[in-house]
């Protein structure tokens, strides 16, 4: 570094305007910029409460109409990144409300989405024409360049965390979106058709058609969810208690190539073990109360909660109630970190 | 083929004496018989009665003790293979009978095992240490070199169908066998506890270490599969009906390396469209009746008996009955048919 | 959009303000920045001629030593990425010199990095302790987290074409560099061992030991790229004329999971059809002269120049000598584009 | 064992008769030749000396012309498996002549089938139309289905080693072959078009179409085989010097789904360290002389003889020669083995 200052000193400045003029730059004059030891940190740990959320999007219920919004959501954007629309580097997180008789107009676009449901029971979201029922706890997929609208037929509004990589998609270069000619996609098939065929637990359909690199499978009911969870027994990993990845099922791999999505689970007053990765995540409350250190941040979160733990942070969860149960669901970009050979994990060991 | 005649009609009884010396032969002499234009017929289709069979398992029952038998197997021997012990070309299939009280010894193999529960409710089969309790219809894997024993503690005599790939893997000269030393495996897991890791649709665990290429779930509830064959609707194929693959959770592939196992259903009055592909299969009535057209034979089956399509043939099957619907279990060797580049399949169209 | 405006127009100040204390932001205020048709034009095309830069490169040399610019490089600025260091939206380009008897220190990062060799013969890259001996046009791998260093022996200067994912991966928050302790990384093996073991076509070395996901192969001679240019004979696609990839022997698959590296030939007057790609490219003339259309820039490049090429931007190239070859050697994106399901080309058709 | 003896005793006659009658058989009384403790042994290892096979060839164009035979070939018999034509338990070995003028006609079957030339320069395979030109040493590939033939326009003739999987695509009951209507199939491309296309080391075209699961690349040239040998140096494995495989330059696979091939190179006076695996190979001597020493045989080899090691046998090699080379190439099943999961080795260590 001495070495570096030193040779900035040397350069004299009509250099640098005449290398501009050619549109170069000296790397000397950026090395510690370009190369850095550690990724510096930019996200923030970053906690939004749903008890002050709701109350807002309820107000943005009454001041627009679905159709007038496109999306009525209210997105989660993380402190450390200003100016930019991110919960962490590289993924979107937004609260979404659609009230009683609303329909959101159909689209479709290159960033990948899902919405994972807060409340609300009996709504639902279209995908290529067919209606996947809400429930809370539901993971609903969207995949990249799928046709997606969401409707609400029952007398209660409903929330849900949407979940997309917009940010990492724009860095690419490569967000494309399109709205359906024709206002709304007709039903296709009959509700909830695809969970038939590839919800069963190793077993797929011979001869059922399929393309892409997303899973087949567009919802993941929470009741199956937590059943798996309260039948593994034992912590899966020290850093996770039981966890669970959302897989598609003709691959074993993640829900798409960009974005994978988890739930946990923490005994009651469980504390896992810290360490850190490469990957980000955005973790949502199902229920249960507890608290996360991320970094030098203490988050307190309850019921319906979400926050950022952003990448390379040094993390650890506990679930602060002696008796209950804590679920979390969170997704994260550790997919194309992995095929990108970026990602990397350290922990500290059991005295953390 | 006539100058091939010719040729060997010029051949001198005394020039294949002396290439015999040097351990060498013509070609040219058995060229129709290394390269057919077709395979060669030689499985028979052929269809086993669980009518039969049954009281002659029984007998067996009365003449030997499980640990005398090691295993107390009929095995159903395809008459087109004689002197092999082989249902179809490359697939091995018996039936089983475990009485109460009875523990078969533990041991492994190379050749990749697994049993579909014909009759009795309770009995288990031991992988490494973790039991699998029986139900009918239930599929339970004993991976090829996974230690395994099966005992019966209820009051009622348990019979299954046994798939093993024993003609293939003894034909690639790769047969190994061992008993365990010290008589019967310990218990080492809760009883069905890799059901609860891998067995939640679209969910798989973290961390949950897995090694080897088959899949990592050991048992496959026949009350999941017929939700999913209920549930699927429509048939998957024109020539099967509704039809699943067992399969890998961690790949979306099947069960084995060497072989496939499917569950099927037939609608009242349903007949399949007729084609033929390599792979061959043993075909096992779950409950219902039809008939199967197998090349030249017709073979009228009903719930329990057993039957083999060999590889090649030109096949359909009816379910016979207005009212009922017919389920069929079925493996066959159509991974290892694949992975050599050597599957191939032909549909004479609806008309058949 | 139109009701988007409306949207925005029914939605008071204080809102905002209220929302935002939250750290949270209505998405129907920024829905089209987030979601756009296309994606927005921000790299530009864009030519630096060798002629302008080789002076300001000696210049360099004559103000700094190696180990004081630690990489002695004049970075290509993409005019369009005001404030990146990037040539593409993704990625890194940079002209490199090291004169006689220049060593520059050994580093290591987790950005990958190739250099094809512009001007010199004889001096080396090392990789891990093996020097790799650079002629004009090899192409010279040093993947993410090697050591290498680069030094000259030879008694005249060596300049280099830098490639690297370096805005890719800072995208990803993944940047870590760290500088070796001991100065110099010790030789370690003969000089371009590797390409004894891995260079030859269509054979590889059984039990040579091979980790991470970048090609095992750290150089690839331009003799060799040459030789298969033009023993192709015929275009193999028709918008690169003849085209080759480089790719890592052990998979067929591209050197490095988040880049690929081309090399192309067209012949005499050859022009090829107008396409366009997601993914970005930085292009350089090994030799020949031609002009790309690249958007609505024009760009006319000699031997030696460098260009960009930004993603999803029509393009076509043309050979303008009527007797001489044309080279190019370029990288891109694209792995990352597939591997995330974001990869799009359209073709206009040959009137383009 | 005792168990089963008693249990084999304990079965009265008339059962056994009684359940052949349904087809079944009693797994107790053939338990020990179902599941071996270890595959017994049915190839025997074996050597075939070119000294006393080539008369015996040349003979054969004496006798035959080559339209006459479709193909004059002497297979090699492996001793051990009488009936079979076979040199090992899955592989076909023969060596065949062609003689200057003759064309042998074109066919095509499921077998893949390659040809390692031993003597005669400038003779040709044609693969669905493209000429593969000979010269010893040479690797040509006639994957499974691609029409071929092979004619002689020179003045000597021409011998070479054909390798095909017959024996295992046999057992598979998958053996199919077709006779090409119109005699010869019209060249279609010029000379080694594709090893133009794919021959190059770390380098393949883009928009080269290319189906099927076997390599693109139809030969493998000598002088590129030795060069690399002669380069590499050490020794890759301590259990067959320095040798390299032949490989699928699209995935760094096998060349074939079914069969593998290798070359490998013997310093004077080197010895290989005992081992054993699943795999059986036919080694082929190109130049030098040694001895292998394959359970219990010990076969002294010279330039141009052929030997079978069969599978799961102990063996090593020796270079007799104190300042020779020995070169050798071979052909194995190992990739099926792998494929289905039943490949196995042991190491006795350096002692042997």
């Amino acid at each position: 570094m001495k070495t570096m200052e030193a040779a900035m000193a040397k350069t004299p400045q009509a250099y640098f305007q005449e290398v501009a003029r050619y549109k170069t730059e000296p790397l000397w004059m950026r090395l510690a910029e370009v190369l850095t030891n550690e990724p510096p940190v930019r996200a923030l740990p970053c906690l939004w409460r749903y008890a002050d959320i709701r109350p807002l999007l309820l107000r943005a219920g009454e001041l627009l109409t679905a159709a007038e919004a496109e999306r009525r959501v209210l997105m989660l954007m993380n402190p450390g990144l200003e100016g930019e629309v991110a919960a962490t580097q590289t993924l979107y997180a937004g609260l979404q409300l659609i009230l009683p008789s609303e329909i959101a107009p159909t689209h479709r676009h290159s960033p990948a989405a899902f919405r994972f449901i807060v409340e609300g029971e009996g709504a639902y979201t279209s995908v290529n024409g067919e209606r996947l029922i809400m429930h809370p706890g539901d993971l609903i997929l969207t995949p990249a360049w799928a046709w997606h609208d969401h409707g609400n037929e029952t007398d209660a509004p409903t929330v849900w965390l949407d979940g997309l990589d917009v940010p990492l998609v724009k860095g690419l270069g490569a967000v494309f979106a399109q709205p359906y000619a024709a206002g709304t996609h007709p039903v296709a098939r009959p509700d909830n058709a695809s969970l038939g065929l590839y919800g069963a637990g190793g077993m797929l359909p011979l001869g059922a058609a399929h393309d892409g690199p997303h899973s087949p499978l567009p919802i993941y009911p929470w009741k199956q969810a937590r059943t798996a969870l309260e039948q593994a027994g034992a912590p899966t990993t020290p850093h996770d208690g039981v966890i669970f990845e959302y897989v598609n099922p003709l691959t074993g791999g993640p829900i798409f190539p960009t974005m994978s999505a988890y739930v946990q689970m923490l005994r009651p007053g469980e504390q896992t073990r810290r360490h850190r990765h490469m990957s980000s995540h955005v973790m949502h409350v199902v229920s249960g109360s507890g608290v996360s250190i991320i970094g030098d941040a203490r988050l307190e979160w309850r019921a319906k909660d979400t926050f950022a733990q952003p990448g390379w942070m040094w993390h650890e969860h506990r679930n602060l109630s002696a008796s209950e149960l804590a679920f979390l669901f969170s997704f994260s970009d550790r997919p194309v970190l992995e095929r990108c050979g970026l990602y990397r994990e350290e922990d500290r060991g059991p005295q953390g």
